[in-house]
């Protein structure tokens, strides 16, 4: 569709290496045993396999993922002012801030401290994953007429309720499985999770999270729309597969990078892939337009996490390149070690060990710091990052002006999830 | 409706003491502040006022409650052998047993070790909320032709296979509540949940439950009926309010009976009696039966958990009458202390100081043992056992020989609630 766009673009940048990256599918591409989602797509080879681009150049420029975006921007009738796709959802995204708030408040006043945890992760993640759907809402094609079981038309306006209260829930399930998570792990003091987990003890960490659970799934029951509840409740099987995964593995599934991309989607990309599907599901839209907003949602999804991957590395611009290392200290494996192990096998004893003692976690990082395993972690989720803009740039065409923005505002996410900026 | 019948069996036992047992109501009266549940009932105060008892009568005979449930066996057909309530739905039981297993072994491997936790519960207590959900479903009266969202007609075989379903998740929603309550309770070994965390630790328990949960909820949203959704969402609801108020209660709340039966609907009563107006819901049966389901579940619940209070201090008849007085040693102050601080107001001091040393423990036990505590918590289980069996009795007339038999069934599970032999 853009094929010559891109092309003019990428061949007024001389300074690019055109090397194949087609490697990177070698060890990780996503097989149909773990693509167990509804169809899942994986970036396609073929497309990029002239390429290419230096070992520095990713972390500034974020490589093809660039044009893609770029194209996408040029080709807008709306370029005028800088997007921020936060400010579009504004309003929204208050509102939702605020009947969660009083959902919990009002209901079990004990629980309130929860809520405050609740407020504060959405203050800190700007509500990532709702601004997201309320997005991908507003980029949606206009939707065909809708009926309720009772048999009542929706109109656009009731949609609206609608689509805010999958928003709601996903923020809820996301909190919810944050919440479970960090009892799980006898959570460290330094993240907002932990430090209310020492405030209110883990007790009431695991209701917290199990009584936004429930609201959740009496909030999706009102809706009255079953085939959205299914794709809510499989978001919540896929945490627990996810965590489940991640704490249980065996020393050939902690060498694996199919393993540890099945768990990322599990954990991360799930939920945003189910939810933008029940978004587009609620509109009544075409099967084509369901599967390309699950896909947006999942490639968003697996880019956010394996960027969340390296910054738990190098952290982010604001913490002078160090990042907290939580994952390597929690032995927990992920794709920056793993690409660093394909070109220093000798890592491998090391990740074998288990992460047990410093002067391993040490080596590793060494091992990982002389390695590309960073670098190709960030070209990984670029690829990721790039289907996810394929599929906004899929949607049936639009002139709606709203329709038009939110779908670059969608796109600009996708850029600000690679340069952590999310 | 029976009311004759009663009388001339009350009549005929001149043992009893006639005294009026209204002051339960003084303390115990469920007001309309925790009545939260749709059609909350509780024990009429009149219809009581002349019966009395000797202290010794309840634990053995259980006083009022035994002459209504005996009435209800006179008066029905099929009196001849001994009615095993769970041999009527043993086929059943075990059907779903094995459901439950492929369910989650299949998916989930590593939460095997969960499953194994939760059929050995089942075992203990021989599923006995699936019990009363696949004998209710047998005990309603013929339903109404019903049609699913798609408009298509269920069958009988079909609303079987639903009414089964609400049973699984209702027990899947039991163990996920337990599996979340042991983590949370730093559970000890003597239990069943204690000694399966000591063997897999919170973590896995955290996602065992966390699993069953979202298992409960796909499996729930595939019977396409979001009312069902919404009954069986609001008991996992009321399973964190009711843990949050057994864990942050004030000392005002502490010593209220009313503050101890809002906790007990919701941590206890609240799954059956929702899970019982579920089942009449989707046999299409009318609003009064969907009550009369409700009052059966949720009264028959209080009087368990009643039960289940006492047994805590007395044991059940094998263990030579000495309970694990857990509940006492974790500082949750239940109905027998409650009873037994009317009579005894200096109880309260020792009640407020929290049980924190051992000797203030067994001051608490010499004042409850001296005193009609535990006497009055069963006459208080009884009472709402008899409003169990009423809702049963008020239930439209049948001649179905099956029906009778499921009606039977649910009337002696009351007995077997008041007697610990459940």
């Amino acid at each position: 569709m853009y094929g010559r766009t891109t092309l003019r673009i990428l061949s007024s940048r001389a300074t690019f290496h055109y090397r194949s990256v087609e490697r990177f599918y070698c060890a990780a591409r996503p097989g149909p045993h773990y693509c167990r989602g509804p169809a899942m797509t994986c970036p396609k080879e073929t497309s990029y396999a002239v390429l290419g681009c230096r070992e520095t150049y990713f972390w500034h420029s974020h490589g093809f993922h660039d044009f893609r975006y770029q194209a996408y921007e040029d080709r807008t009738s709306v370029i005028e002012e800088p997007l921020d796709p936060f400010s579009l959802v504004s309003d929204e995204l208050s509102a939702i801030a605020k009947r969660l708030r009083l959902m919990v408040v009002a209901e079990v006043p004990k629980l309130a401290l929860a809520t405050e945890c609740f407020f504060r992760m959405g203050a800190q993640g700007k509500s990532f994953r709702a601004a997201v759907l309320l997005l991908m809402s507003k980029a949606l094609p206009m939707p065909l007429p809708q009926m309720t079981a009772d048999g009542v038309f929706i109109c656009l306006k009731e949609l609206d309720a609608r689509h805010k209260c999958i928003a709601e829930t996903a923020e809820m399930i996301y909190v919810a499985g944050r919440l479970h998570d960090n009892v799980l792990d006898d959570a460290e003091t330094n993240c907002v999770m932990g430090s209310l987990n020492s405030v209110m003890g883990n007790k009431l960490s695991v209701l917290a999270g199990d009584f936004l659970l429930s609201r959740a799934f009496v909030a999706l029951a009102n809706l009255k729309n079953t085939e959205v509840i299914s794709l809510l409740a499989i978001v919540v099987e896929h945490l627990v597969s996810g965590e489940t995964m991640q704490m249980t593995t065996s020393l050939e599934q902690r060498r694996s990078m199919e393993y540890y991309l099945q768990k990322t989607f599990y954990k991360t990309a799930s939920l945003f892939a189910n939810s933008c599907k029940a978004i587009a599901f609620l509109a009544g839209q075409t099967a084509e337009v369901e599967l390309l907003a699950y896909n947006y949602g999942r490639n968003l999804g697996m880019a956010y996490q394996l960027i969340d991957d390296v910054l738990d590395f190098t952290g982010s611009s604001s913490s002078l390149g160090k990042g907290s290392l939580s994952d390597i200290n929690k032995n927990i494996v992920t794709a920056p070690i793993l690409f660093a192990m394909e070109e220093y096998p000798q890592l491998r004893e090391v990740v074998d060990r288990g992460f047990g003692n410093r002067s391993d976690v040490e080596l590793a990082l060494d091992y990982l710091h002389k390695s590309r395993g960073l670098d190709r972690t960030r070209e990984l989720a670029a690829e990721y990052a790039d289907e996810a803009v394929k599929a906004i740039e899929a949607l049936p065409q639009s002139d709606d002006e709203d329709v038009i923005k939110s779908r670059r505002a969608l796109v600009n996410l996708t850029g600000r999830v690679i340069t952590g900026t999310k």
